[in-house]
């Protein structure tokens, strides 16, 4: 590879000893720096248009958990769901700003926790701009998005405030500072090259720090509060308990499938980087490009495996399956076990997220290219890779460590949390609210108006009489 | 900062006197120049790629506005409301292609109105491509979408077709070339440095440009034309008119929130500029990343705000008001207000984008930093800054001259025509047809079948005698 | 333009025989050689960047499509119809990887079938990176979509999968290779410059390839199933069956219309490439922001004549018209039209796609201009252009050549496949079915909860009593 810098003293003793030749060196080694300099910036614009867009993207998949979430719910508790995906931003931004985004990442710092940017103070740095720090941001609030399904139309609504805050604003970014930063103690990238087991925990997009960190929080969640009401028959069978709107979830699905372009290809961070020599036509626009393509295949097969698979095990083809079983393909094993132990989690959030975070980190540590990883970290001393592509244990053992760790914290954690709320009756809503709806009991009324404020009473009577139930 | 640019004759005589010395200078020089024009083709495909999708997510807004509008309208005049939205955008297209953009934008001419460029003739020229057209078309839009809000659920669709017309080909371009043009006579950026109290209005993304003029002709149409039937009772009474769909109205929200990004950041128009010298991490996109998350915090404070002023004085978690006060957050205030004055904006449009932009207006002039206004405008003379940052009152002296123009201009020209169209009666529809809604009289049927056409006329009958109501 | 390449022998023999001299020529090419290398890279960051977002765009008109569709069918058969929308994304994403692509495109190789990069094998290459086939994926699928709309409400899910499958893993691909390959018979870039008609067919973003395609395909499905049950009265007359809901129609266009600045723009692939001498403001940039431009006055027009056509023949304004009509504007006609032939199209696509197709191709062939055709394709011979703009006849030979071929083409294969479904029995549901609505039937329940599934039975039979119809 040519070298783009340019030395006046180099160049001086080619020229030719004289006067003139110093000035030639410098007359045109300036130039060079310049075309330099150019790069650089050039550079900056290409990368941050490329993270930028992708965090927009990210950030619409709150909008699809909103809609994926308003039409998974009965029609008594949409406006209760909405206004947690509507939060999860809010609280998101105002505490990932102040703490969260310190917590998790910073220049010099210690293995466990983050200490500087509070408040994005001395920012931006050579190392972080602000596209990163929204990047960051989008990211956190997917992982909060992420529980709110698995404690769906139960929970109470301030309960919600407090644990939607401690996760986006502490338990989340800790865990992040601990995988992702450079100075975490089991991130791939450490700065310092002492990573655990020689590997370090490769979590490209998430499949531990966002995926399984939101599904262990509603884990316990929807374990404490236990199952809705009438989810399971006085046998203990277990009844369906529909939807407001298939519609909702097929416009929920596909906007989050468009946000993973943003997610997945995203995570690269930045796009202008060769793999081979400069001047190749593979590079990391290559890799974004193939993770964009392998998203799409993900997606397209789990929809065809359990669009197929449903229609063996109930004998209809199910567009809602379809598009749950789009989002993580080992829904359908997930649902079955979960189903045996009286476990209600209304989005089905803790089965598609746990299963296929714990799935995506063994899946990584078992398969992962010595090509690939090459490509992403380009430090000297040889590392571990896939088991199963002959690149020995290590990588594995390191993703095992992931996710017990993340198991621990997060049950130590949010599962405390949790608990204590419970215990202060401050997390599940009292049993007439259930019934009712919290629509009607706390949120000021329901989604849908069924009928005119200014009807005359008659018409109004007639109406409520033929349906008096408050969600149909 | 080294240069990039490189002289034959400089390098010639550093070289030596010679014939070779000649050829060499000329051969190096060459590929310098080369370099330079490459870096020029170069940012012309990066900012160009970042104004375009920046203009693809402002032209997104339509569609949020219409979701947003469908969702707080009652379900009789939804079909009316999102018409209005998409004629916003269609008949926005074609006469802000006539007319508009020659209005706004030119090169060399007065400080009043442009007069080239219409239907984009000699398109593009050195300053202006169709990327930028395209953006400021979606800002035009946008500022007519405001307006359809407020007037929202009594107006004649003809009407509406007129004011849209007039709004986006005359009355909003003349405003944008005042405040955005080279040659506006308060804009921040003239070309010849004889700016207003030397200082020129600073309206970064259409305070007074959009949100101003958007809600001030919808103010005087929501005035002419009176509050809805029923909205305030015998005694003066306020009463709410529910919207129809609390999923469509955060469906919208969210589709705004996603805009924004294109809206705010996207009003930095390029992306390819250094701050500091050439060759730093700072430069543009540093600010367009923090236009990015101030567009974040201030959406996520305001949502929060809105939400714990309205539990305290309302009693409940309210979704819909969170999502109307993520949009602005002087809203309480002003929607209490505008109660006392019988005021009715079914979207609380002249509210939100009133009292807002002029705060917007205000806030710039109070806080704005002398740093932020260097980076931007190089010019030499110092200009003035925040009053508050000790940058003098001048650039608050400008302010106040927006806001007072553009309040006269819209009164004037918006006012007039509205009033003119109420005078021929071609304004607010009939009381019958408001109590069936415009749905079932001006637009072939309601936006939803509650029954199919075909069924035998028994059934038919039965649904409709328990819900006569049209709009049910 | 000066030249951005360095040789060291020439400027060795500028700067004088010496070794030195040598060595500065050396050192300094070595520079220039980087710098070349550099914008390589840089080219490639820029160009995946414009090409990956564009597909990301096409891919959200999938859920365009779906919105719409469930928009203008009967509630009844909403889940259906939706769930062919998934399916065209996962069959498409499954069965263009496998083999579509591969029939497609490939480097050196036959006129009328592509036979490399099956399962993406040996991806990248030089000439293809993954941005491209996700590009060509989301094309793909849209073909499919469009036929998904004519035969909505009547057909067999199995049918449908085995058409979806068919039509994008080999149909589609096969067209397409014969006019966007490097070595198709009928393509205007083809690489040995053996030209159709010294000129080959001009479908920059696919009025033959997906239009055509798309609606020729539902044509022959809409002539075999028939229309549906209702559709015509007893004396023939068209009787409306009108969708469930108008604002998912809204909100189907409008997301359309943002995937559509993907569609068009995109088609030009990369962004990065200078029209005239390197270092001007016009290149390729300028005719992607142009084709947006154009693709926002296509639509603006479009809806604008549809609206007031309709407002004539119907007197009232119509939304869903004037989306449709935003979609294609030579749709009135069309409707007129196959109205007399007794064809029922649900979504009106063949009308919208077949006649706006065949009319965009002949179009082309008749005001394309010499300098934008000059600007696309650099081959050396003088092309010809659009016959009213004085280029000759060759052109409109060619385009009607691709209506011709691609019309038999589709006629043949996909319209043979159909008719074998329908005379195995496969293809169109049974009456019961279809009075029902196939939600029940075959997808597990309606789209929608009207009521709760635990209501107590008397509550419930008194809903169901005056809602017998199972749609509303």
């Amino acid at each position: 590879m040519a070298a783009l810098t340019c030395s006046a003293s180099d160049l001086q003793s080619l020229l030719g000893g004289a006067a003139n030749a110093t000035a030639a060196a410098e007359y045109i080694c300036t130039r060079f720096v310049a075309v330099s300099d150019h790069f650089v910036d050039t550079a900056y614009a290409i990368d941050n248009t490329y993270l930028l867009f992708s965090a927009y993207l990210v950030f619409a998949m709150q909008l699809g958990f909103a809609m994926l979430c308003a039409g998974s719910v009965r029609a008594k508790n949409t406006m209760n769901i909405m206004l947690t995906n509507v939060l999860d931003a809010a609280t998101g931004g105002l505490f990932y700003y102040l703490f969260g985004f310190a917590f998790a990442f910073e220049s010099p710092s210690n293995r466990f926790i983050g200490k500087q940017f509070f408040g994005l103070e001395s920012f931006p740095s050579p190392s972080f701009d602000y596209g990163y720090f929204l990047y960051q941001w989008a990211f956190a609030i997917a992982a909060a998005g992420i529980t709110s399904g698995s404690i769906a139309e139960r929970t109470q609504f301030v309960s919600y405030l407090i644990y939607s805050s401690f996760l986006t604003g502490l338990v989340y970014p800790i865990v992040s500072h601990w995988f992702w930063s450079a100075n975490g103690w089991a991130s791939a990238g450490r700065a310092d090259g002492n990573l655990l087991f020689g590997s370090g925990v490769i979590d490209f997009a998430g499949y531990g720090v966002v995926h399984m960190v939101g599904e262990i929080a509603g884990l316990w969640g929807a374990l404490i509060e236990g199952p809705r009401m009438e989810r399971f028959d006085h046998e203990g069978k277990s009844m369906a308990l529909r939807g407001y709107s298939g519609t909702l979830v097929v416009l929920g699905t596909f906007i989050l499938w468009f946000g993973w372009y943003g997610f997945n290809p995203g995570s690269f961070l930045n796009i202008l980087k060769t793999y081979r020599d400069v001047g190749s036509y593979y590079g990391q626009w290559s890799a974004i490009g193939r993770t964009a393509v392998t998203t799409t295949l993900a997606g397209s097969s789990a929809a065809l495996t359990t669009l197929f698979g449903k229609r063996m095990l109930a004998g209809n083809w199910n567009v809602t399956d379809a598009c749950n079983g789009l989002l993580a393909w080992v829904l359908i094993g997930c649902n079955k076990l979960v189903d045996k132990f009286h476990y209600d989690d209304p989005l089905e959030a803790a089965q598609l997220h746990g299963g296929c975070g714990a799935w995506g980190i063994i899946f990584t540590a078992l398969f992962a290219k010595e090509t690939y990883i090459n490509e992403i970290y380009s430090r000297k001393p040889r590392r571990p890779y896939g088991l199963l592509m002959g690149g020995g244990g290590r990588l594995l053992a390191a993703h095992m460590v992931q996710i017990l760790l993340i198991t621990r914290w997060m049950s130590v954690t949010m599962g405390t949390l949790l608990w204590i709320l419970h215990k202060f009756k401050l997390l599940r809503i009292l049993a007439d609210e259930e019934m009712a709806g919290m629509d009607l009991t706390s949120h000021g009324g329901l989604a849908y108006a069924y009928y005119d404020e200014h009807d005359d009473e008659m018409q109004k009577k007639s109406f409520m009489m033929t349906k008096v139930d408050p969600y149909v």
